[in-house]
Protein backbone atom coordinates (compact mmCIF):
# COMPACT_ATOMS: atom_id res chain seq x y z
CA UNK A 1 0.00 0.00 0.00
CA UNK A 2 1.40 3.47 -1.02
CA UNK A 3 1.63 6.18 1.39
CA UNK A 4 -1.21 8.08 -0.09
CA UNK A 5 -3.45 4.70 -0.78
CA UNK A 6 -5.35 5.65 2.62
CA UNK A 7 -6.07 8.69 2.63
CA UNK A 8 -7.31 8.06 -1.65
CA UNK A 9 -9.33 5.03 -0.71
CA UNK A 10 -10.87 7.27 2.13
CA UNK A 11 -11.88 10.36 0.25
CA UNK A 12 -13.80 8.12 -2.56
CA UNK A 13 -15.39 6.38 -0.12
CA UNK A 14 -16.63 9.21 1.67
CA UNK A 15 -17.70 10.49 -1.41
CA UNK A 16 -19.33 7.82 -3.35
CA UNK A 17 -21.24 7.13 0.11
CA UNK A 18 -22.41 11.20 0.56
CA UNK A 19 -23.48 10.85 -3.40
CA UNK A 20 -25.38 7.54 -2.27
CA UNK A 21 -27.06 9.15 0.59
CA UNK A 22 -28.34 12.16 -1.52
CA UNK A 23 -26.22 14.67 0.58
CA UNK A 24 -24.30 17.81 -0.94
CA UNK A 25 -20.91 18.60 0.83
CA UNK A 26 -22.61 21.49 2.52
CA UNK A 27 -25.69 18.98 3.91
CA UNK A 28 -23.06 16.91 4.99
CA UNK A 29 -20.87 19.62 6.71
CA UNK A 30 -23.97 20.56 8.63
CA UNK A 31 -24.35 17.08 9.85
CA UNK A 32 -21.17 16.23 10.71
CA UNK A 33 -20.36 19.59 12.06
CA UNK A 34 -17.17 20.43 9.70
CA UNK A 35 -16.40 23.27 7.70
CA UNK A 36 -17.64 22.60 4.18
CA UNK A 37 -14.34 23.27 2.54
CA UNK A 38 -12.60 20.68 4.93
CA UNK A 39 -15.18 18.12 3.15
CA UNK A 40 -14.47 19.61 -0.13
CA UNK A 41 -11.17 18.91 0.24
CA UNK A 42 -11.02 15.57 1.90
CA UNK A 43 -12.64 14.60 -0.80
CA UNK A 44 -10.67 15.31 -3.06
CA UNK A 45 -7.57 13.56 -1.13
CA UNK A 46 -5.84 17.37 -0.22
CA UNK A 47 -6.21 16.25 3.65
CA UNK A 48 -4.69 13.86 6.39
CA UNK A 49 -7.43 12.92 7.76
CA UNK A 50 -7.55 12.60 11.68
CA UNK A 51 -9.36 9.99 14.17
CA UNK A 52 -12.19 12.90 15.39
CA UNK A 53 -12.52 13.61 12.19
CA UNK A 54 -13.32 10.66 10.31
CA UNK A 55 -15.81 9.45 13.38
CA UNK A 56 -17.71 13.20 12.80
CA UNK A 57 -17.83 12.20 8.69
CA UNK A 58 -18.71 8.33 9.56
CA UNK A 59 -21.39 10.16 11.93
CA UNK A 60 -22.62 12.52 9.59
CA UNK A 61 -22.88 9.91 6.59
CA UNK A 62 -24.83 7.65 9.33
CA UNK A 63 -22.28 4.75 8.15
CA UNK A 64 -19.56 2.91 10.00
CA UNK A 65 -16.04 3.62 10.08
CA UNK A 66 -15.07 0.94 8.44
CA UNK A 67 -17.22 1.62 5.73
CA UNK A 68 -15.20 4.39 4.76
CA UNK A 69 -12.17 2.17 4.64
CA UNK A 70 -13.90 -0.66 2.68
CA UNK A 71 -11.16 -0.43 -0.86
CA UNK A 72 -13.66 -2.89 -2.53
CA UNK A 73 -14.68 -0.22 -5.18
CA UNK A 74 -11.04 0.82 -5.96
CA UNK A 75 -10.18 -1.43 -9.01
CA UNK A 76 -7.47 -0.48 -10.25
CA UNK B 1 -20.86 7.16 19.01
CA UNK B 2 -18.94 9.04 21.88
CA UNK B 3 -16.57 11.68 20.75
CA UNK B 4 -13.05 9.82 22.20
CA UNK B 5 -14.75 6.35 21.40
CA UNK B 6 -12.93 6.07 17.90
CA UNK B 7 -9.80 6.55 19.67
CA UNK B 8 -10.00 3.89 22.25
CA UNK B 9 -11.48 1.56 19.77
CA UNK B 10 -8.49 2.31 17.48
CA UNK B 11 -6.26 2.19 20.41
CA UNK B 12 -7.86 -0.90 22.15
CA UNK B 13 -7.56 -2.86 18.67
CA UNK B 14 -3.90 -1.52 18.11
CA UNK B 15 -2.91 -3.06 21.37
CA UNK B 16 -4.57 -6.40 21.26
CA UNK B 17 -3.12 -6.78 17.77
CA UNK B 18 0.19 -6.00 18.54
CA UNK B 19 0.49 -8.38 21.35
CA UNK B 20 -1.34 -11.65 19.33
CA UNK B 21 1.53 -10.79 16.82
CA UNK B 22 4.24 -10.78 19.49
CA UNK B 23 5.72 -7.52 19.22
CA UNK B 24 7.08 -4.96 21.75
CA UNK B 25 6.28 -1.58 21.14
CA UNK B 26 9.91 -1.23 20.03
CA UNK B 27 9.27 -3.60 17.40
CA UNK B 28 6.60 -2.22 16.33
CA UNK B 29 7.96 1.38 16.12
CA UNK B 30 10.65 0.05 14.02
CA UNK B 31 8.56 -1.53 11.38
CA UNK B 32 5.91 1.05 11.18
CA UNK B 33 8.87 3.70 11.33
CA UNK B 34 7.49 5.57 13.92
CA UNK B 35 8.57 6.63 17.09
CA UNK B 36 8.53 4.34 20.21
CA UNK B 37 6.83 7.53 21.84
CA UNK B 38 4.50 7.88 19.75
CA UNK B 39 3.83 4.22 19.85
CA UNK B 40 3.34 3.95 22.97
CA UNK B 41 0.94 7.46 23.32
CA UNK B 42 -1.01 6.10 21.09
CA UNK B 43 -2.35 2.94 22.74
CA UNK B 44 -2.95 4.88 25.70
CA UNK B 45 -5.69 6.50 23.68
CA UNK B 46 -3.50 10.14 23.95
CA UNK B 47 -3.30 10.54 20.20
CA UNK B 48 -5.78 11.85 17.54
CA UNK B 49 -4.31 10.05 15.18
CA UNK B 50 -4.26 10.69 11.35
CA UNK B 51 -4.61 8.68 7.86
CA UNK B 52 -1.34 8.54 7.36
CA UNK B 53 -0.47 7.16 10.86
CA UNK B 54 -2.60 4.53 10.99
CA UNK B 55 -1.30 3.24 7.64
CA UNK B 56 1.97 3.15 9.06
CA UNK B 57 0.37 0.94 12.09
CA UNK B 58 -1.46 -1.54 9.99
CA UNK B 59 1.83 -2.66 7.78
CA UNK B 60 3.95 -2.42 10.76
CA UNK B 61 1.28 -4.78 12.30
CA UNK B 62 0.49 -6.67 8.75
CA UNK B 63 -3.19 -6.08 9.24
CA UNK B 64 -6.07 -4.36 7.33
CA UNK B 65 -6.73 -0.86 8.05
CA UNK B 66 -10.47 -2.01 9.11
CA UNK B 67 -9.07 -5.03 11.78
CA UNK B 68 -7.84 -1.34 13.89
CA UNK B 69 -11.12 -0.16 13.48
CA UNK B 70 -12.80 -3.14 14.70
CA UNK B 71 -14.91 -3.30 17.67
CA UNK B 72 -15.71 -6.26 18.41
CA UNK B 73 -13.43 -6.64 20.67
CA UNK B 74 -15.44 -3.87 22.63
CA UNK B 75 -17.95 -5.30 25.44
CA UNK B 76 -18.96 -2.74 27.48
Amino acid sequence: MKSNDVIAIFSQNMKELRVQKGLTQEELSFKAGIHRNYISDTERGRRNVSLKAVEKIAAGLGVTIQELFNNSTITK
